[in-house]
């Protein structure tokens, strides 16, 4: 295999991911080319001004010309979408280009694209922001931070050596595990979550008191990813239906739980229930706080007083 | 009113609240004593040997002598013991200092207090952190923050001023509102939340998939206060029980609203949905991030990729 940063790169579709990832590669000292394609110059234009991009390019048949990998930044059904129209569109171009994307569910986009394509591998970065577009993108969104591909039986093995050697350079530590495995563990452990944070804030925003007015720093973290792109979780939502839904319902469990033991003042339960989820929360300070060599002794503010206290 | 800061001040009880109370009065100048009470050395030494305060008692009846201001930092069950003992031992030591607490609910702290006593001000800041004990204290935990105080007409007008004058002298911006007002609307923004986050973690800890090993930025702020101190959110759980479980009640209807949306794949109503999110809590990023002047054009990372796409 080449020396992998000797690759030219297009991205379809400029935004966070794909800025963060453009300017990940260039602070890695990327020696091919980094250009994209989208269907709107202004945001190309944004990311060729802040030197994220090499070049842009609006026709897609145009923009695969020449490329050695795609790097697929959209939203979910927009990556659909062009994983569907890709094969046929390689093939007319006599390009076989290593294709991966960078969707939140796997098990849908895969099953998009129709036609065969040995060369798409397809990835998911366990990394983001409640920013949009390139102009939140940043060289170190990455580092520390898992990258999970998920190729099955067809993906052909150079293909997948070469999108983890590209996640790895950039500060990620890669998984590999099964679409479907995928597609359960993120709809638990982000999608859900997400789907929490709109919850509670819309519950927030419809109460006469307005005590979004009165939240500290536990209410400025819960709610933090509300303000995430409306379109890219639509698409979540819709597209990981059923995991979504189990992982909701499993959460769902445990609130009704927790308000049987308040209504019944089963204080032993609860101490109990609380120290659990203490242990757990800690045994993953590492992996999610990756660059913060403090997590174990000293982490950040939060909204309540009188945690903690050693007296009386 | 004299200068606030020639006060001598007495804690009962030591820990991340009192501690950086302790820290933050101690920033600002203060020239009187600040010293603290509590049944055990060990966290009070502690204390001393970090300057946080400027000696120790352990025993009550001594600790109040000479004392100008009680400060009740304490979970909250303890909290109300004390506030059930402290009017008949001021009185039998002739004492008629202003005492405050800072637990997180204040109906059940006030009902503690059998004994009338008008210059007890109960009150709230709303700042904290899942770390625990005086070894955690900041002197600026309460930069920005609110500090919520709740008089009745009994409320000697005095301390209620003496009280409010100490919490802006530490950087806190201070609201006067009636207890169950502060106990419904702290339900909702912080009490609820909490318990979100404990439904969360714990649910991820019983999925078979360890789905919080593949968590990024959005389940570490989603979990983060899971690690708070459990006999604290016991307390609150059992203190504040009725507006608790109303503000869980809101949430689940509005998860049980999405889930909907999910099931019957609505992508309009579901990006509608998100879309109020995001701006309610775009209009609330000055509240919840005081310290942060560039909350309005960047905020920090998260865990899902895709957001904000500008292309395709």
């Amino acid at each position: 295999m080449a020396p992998i940063n000797t690759a030219n790169v297009v991205f379809l579709g400029l935004g966070l991911i794909s800025g963060s990832l453009a300017l990940a590669l260039k602070r890695g000292g990327w020696v091919g080319q980094i250009t994209a394609w989208g269907p709107r110059a202004p945001s190309l234009e944004r990311g060729l001004a802040l030197g994220v991009i090499d070049g842009y390019e609006l026709e897609l048949s145009e923009a695969i010309k020449g490329s050695d990998v795609l790097i697929i930044g959209a939203p979910p059904i927009s990556t659909g979408e062009l994983l569907a129209t890709l094969p046929a569109l390689l093939k007319a171009a006599d390009a076989t280009p290593i294709v991966t994307d960078m969707a939140s569910m796997k098990g849908w986009v895969i099953d998009q694209m129709t036609d065969s394509y040995p060369r798409f591998v397809p990835g998911h970065p366990i990394a983001g922001s409640e920013n949009s577009g390139v102009t939140a993108a940043r060289a170190d969104l990455f580092d520390g931070r898992e990258a999970i591909l998920t190729p099955d039986d067809t993906t052909d093995p150079e293909a997948l050596k070469w999108v983890a050697a590209m996640w790895e350079s950039v500060g990620s530590r890669v998984t590999i595990m099964s679409a479907s495995d995928h597609d359960a563990a993120l709809a638990a452990s982000s999608h859900s979550p997400h789907m929490l944070a709109y919850a509670l804030t819309k519950a927030l925003d419809a109460d006469a008191l307005s005590p979004m007015r009165h939240g500290g720093g536990a209410l400025r973290d819960m709610t933090r990813i509300a303000a995430s792109d409306p379109v890219m979780w639509r698409d979540v939502a819709l597209t990981n239906k059923e995991s979504l839904i189990d992982a909701m319902t499993a959460v769902e469990a445990q609130l009704s739980l927790l308000k049987a033991l308040i209504a019944e003042g089963d204080g032993e339960q609860l101490e109990r229930y609380f120290t659990i989820c203490r242990s757990v929360r800690r045994a993953h300070d590492a992996v999610l706080n990756p660059l913060d060599s403090s997590v174990t002794t000293q982490l950040s503010e939060t909204n309540d007083p009188d945690k903690g206290q050693d007296t009386p």
